[in-house]
């Protein structure tokens, strides 16, 4: 089997797994930002900025994970 | 078996589990906004725009990811 | 198979699980923030510097471990 034919499987399924990871994180703590929000409506807005702040930086872990995929997606 | 056989299984399993995240993570801070905007009528707005940015950002990810099964697939 | 053949897998497929656990371990401390925030509006501002210190730290592990399945992407 050649090295790029693993490469593109590992593409695939890492770029699935990523996903998984960053919805999964994201989902959860947005979740939360949603019922927080629910519950004390006047502190909204704090809570929408942290919320942003945290998801930021699962975003940033998830696409540069994504870019490790993208660079086995095209050898 | 020739690397573009795998690069075609993984663009199919890749597409699958990333939807499956992104569906995960949308769909559990959607449900939490439902139930919190049930919970408190008048803050709605506030966790409906709360709600788009969350899913928007969960989307950025699950889009790359399906770039790069695209990329295996056209192989 | 050749040894680059199995870097290639690795370094997908270890990408994706540094995402999981990175976002699981963010997601799970931000949505106590955003829980913290709800019940004490007050104490907001002191819960987000505590919520950003501690996402930053599992942050420098997760960039570390993409760093080095980086390395093994680009073999």
């Amino acid at each position: 089997m050649e090295p790029t034919a693993l490469a593109f499987l590992a593409a695939g399924i890492g770029a699935g797994i990523v996903a998984i990871g960053a919805s999964v994180g994201i989902g959860r703590l947005a979740a939360s930002a949603m019922e927080g929000s629910a519950r004390q409506p006047e502190a909204a807005g704090d809570i929408r900025t942290s919320m942003i702040i945290a998801a930021a930086l699962i975003e940033g872990v998830a696409l540069f994970g994504l870019v490790i995929c993208f660079l086995l997606a095209i050898k």
